[in-house]
């Protein structure tokens, strides 16, 4: 049996990555808002805690997977947040998105009770973290970076490192997912075009993506577009906004005009004004172009 | 040695593809406009023509490889165009990027000198095409397309049906070369904001290429935006904003409204008006966004 | 009385116009597809015509009131077209909405049968034709504009001229239908901002419809997009989508980027593909934000 | 001599609004980052004050007029804040462009000390201000506003209230500045379409501004942009850009789609990116557009 871990938020992602790190020997004080979720792990490996703060207690890691900034800052240095019992040296590992200013203030807290914040975000649905195959993007000190790595590397199937500065990971995070929106958006208004001249969506999202864009991103999603098949929900179209959402500021503040954002932006906040907030965000796209053309 | 075919248009994409006919074995009667273009073809295998009408003239297959749609129409049906010597029962190959109602409209011109029309456009750059990996949509009468199959595998590394209506493969290219624009302003725009936040563009275009977006557009496009390399010019701005146009006009005959179609052909139509037409695409959008974000 | 003019068009703009023609003493020569049309005018006054040439015949003036610029060109050169008849040194004034190059192709036709083309586009809806107060642009030969005056004066409340080049006037025409939609965008979304956000949009067009925007556009538009008043259909959708087209049109031409003109031109096209195209513009815009906003 | 009021902020706004409030006989405790602002007030009717707590002490009421929500709200509640000074009873009137949520946030901070929160943006440039033309929009508590109605009318043309919600006057405001933002890419694009197809754009904006956009914001914006005169800064374009941001804030906080904000948040954020924060807003808009249309 390897090191006990703490590990916070148990949603779609972070339970398949939970049971990767108990199927890789780690035993686990997990915490999540409803406990119940925690039923679904290997009860003899893990230890159910009743706040961040008892997750983290007399751990060298602590893994958080929360997907609001403001909820994984209250988890960090709220009342029983995960800074009251995480001890001098230990390790917290933030793996959900966020943006890269929640990073640099999470960095600067933790610094204050000599504890590290290492910034690991995910790419990758459930389905990739159940196959262990998130790719895990990172940034911050080195030597934390090389120290995590058997623990980062049993949730995924490749990290790849973007320096020292605590945010940067996350900025490749949020400019990922403004790629994935955008692929979405570019194939639903690609295959209705198609489908409104008589091509069926389908041969195009198969030619497609077994030729000029033969990557998961086309495939996966194509067909999902392609078949109008959105019914299984793996992420939902208000996370994906917040993404969006994230897009933007980072927009604003770096002072870079991106129109394709502010379509992809203006895309799922029409879905979430339609009512389809807790839809998948594919439907987003595929639904909202289909609508916008009148089929 | 194979047939005699009529080849005509003998530009960036149609001189490798002539090539690789004549390395298939085939001989060619060509005509360019520039006449010059064809000394680069093994004289001893070809016949330069001084008209469409000549190059066309007792052949069974004549292909046209013309990048705009008027220049198409009077090579067919112009005073000296290949109709004028098309025998009986021949069969004109077109394989440019050109509107569906051009396609439909030579299709019935075609119909009355008892003569056929095949579409088959084309995707992939001039290395590509050099290479022989083109591949190649048809849309069609099935039986012309499967007698030409041979021809056509000469050039491409495959064939893809989209039917009997003349004008599909033609939507397909259409749509095609919309996703690949697509995908040239998210990373532009992707990768401008990576910039801006402190992200080596070259570290985030060689991650998402070899992970998510580990397709050739993706790669090929994205190390040329990330480097801001555009000096070598494969596919003309002019040429890429006709495509941008057609994908516009294909929008509104088919009542589809195409948000992320609007901002690429404003992207290109800026290219030209700053004078970027000679240059290749991809700096259209590269250095638009670069441009924009005051960069 | 006054002298006889042609007057082809009978629509909703053409016919309160022929109305002032007639009330400001001119005889008429009407003709109208639908010939019923005519019973509203003042049936001693008129001579009901079963085609363009004989519209035309034996006039000084012919006035053209044509929504579509094809059908506009079939009653110039068509084979019952008005230039069949009309006699040497004759006048044909242009009032629709048409593309600066209908105006220079038909300005040659005329040319060569020794006849005159005047371009007069107007600016109102028709209520504003009924009450004489059409904004009338016109551009052509100087010696032509001054003699069509007193005709053009019984039709408007003002007569703005914009040069020889016979175009002119169809690009301000163009230009400031562009402007109408944008404001009629712009009021859409900042009155369902407000009532998204608690303040009613009547109360919002009151205040700015008498301060800031004190102008007919937003006081006639915004009542109707506050009030979402859609029944009464003035300009319907789909010629408005015909305006957006040749303002997009006229952008390419020209090397234009024009963000905020595809933006109205998608919001019409959207509404003809949910297939408002018969209803009023105005609802195509107010309605399609508010459909995207879940309203 | 009529009461003692305290005026914070004496910005390009600020200042001639303090100096109407001393034309009518007001006497102001005056505060500015930047105390030589005051120089150009009577001195004999005002006190120059070193922080907003001792510009608020002893006064019925107080005016802020400060650009930034973050420095009103430190003005309010910081160290030497507003609030440390203001007597129970008394009102702040709040008179910039903030978000609604700093209002209502200043509101309840307000409540607290007994002290009562006053909304009343104004819109009008400098100039309106000097010539005490402002619109001032009010919300907040009834007899709040009744009785500082004579305050207000000495700096304003008129007073428009918009009910008892704190917030609802400054979303009115918002929603005003987008539509100022809208007419002057409106008229930028209109007016380069026009140059670009060979009509003179200061036609263009006397002819529109006389007749259909016949509104002061047609007029004043309409012949800056055409005239490309862009030397007077009135407004910077970093303050417009802040105005831009809180539009896309309440678009994205009240799930309001709006493609035509984006475009003129873009326009502007580029016109930073470009380096003319500190210059006129209508550059960012005239200048920006005819960038892109290679002029």
């Amino acid at each position: 049996m390897k090191e006990k871990i703490g590990f916070i938020g148990l949603g779609n992602m972070g339970l398949p990555m939970a049971k990767n790190l108990l199927k890789a020997g780690y035993e686990l004080q997990v915490y999540n808002r409803t406990a119940s979720k925690a039923d679904d792990l290997d009860q003899a490996a893990i230890k159910v805690c009743s706040s961040p703060e008892e997750a983290a207690r007399e751990v060298q890691y602590v893994i958080t997977m929360l997907a609001q900034d403001n909820i994984l800052e209250e988890s960090v240095s709220g009342d029983k947040g995960l800074l009251k019992s995480l001890k001098k040296g230990a390790v917290h590992i933030s793996m959900s998105s966020i943006s890269p200013e929640t990073s640099v203030k999470l960095t600067a807290l933790h610094k204050e009770t000599e504890t590290h914040y290492l910034t690991a975000p995910v790419f990758g649905r459930p389905e990739a973290a159940a196959a262990q195959k998130l790719w895990i993007c990172t940034s911050g000190d080195s030597s934390l970076k090389e120290a995590a790595k058997p623990i980062l590397e049993s949730m995924g199937q490749g990290i790849v490192d973007f320096g020292e500065e605590p945010g940067n990971a996350n900025v490749v995070k949020i400019t990922g997912n403004f790629m994935i929106m955008a692929s979405m958006e570019m194939m639903a208004e690609a295959f209705t075009l198609g489908e409104k001249n008589g091509i069926d969506p389908k041969k195009l999202s198969d030619f497609f993506g077994s030729t000029l864009f033969n990557a998961p991103i086309y495939q996966n999603y194509g067909k999902l577009i392609a078949n109008k098949q959105y019914e299984q929900v793996g992420f939902k179209a208000k996370l994906g906004y917040k993404d969006a959402r994230l897009a933007m500021a980072l927009s604003q503040k770096s002072e870079t005009p991106m129109p394709l954002a502010a379509t992809v932006h203006n895309r799922l906040l029409s879905a979430l004004a339609k009512g389809w907030g807790e839809r998948d965000w594919v439907e987003g796209f595929g639904h909202g172009v289909t609508d916008d053309a009148g089929l």
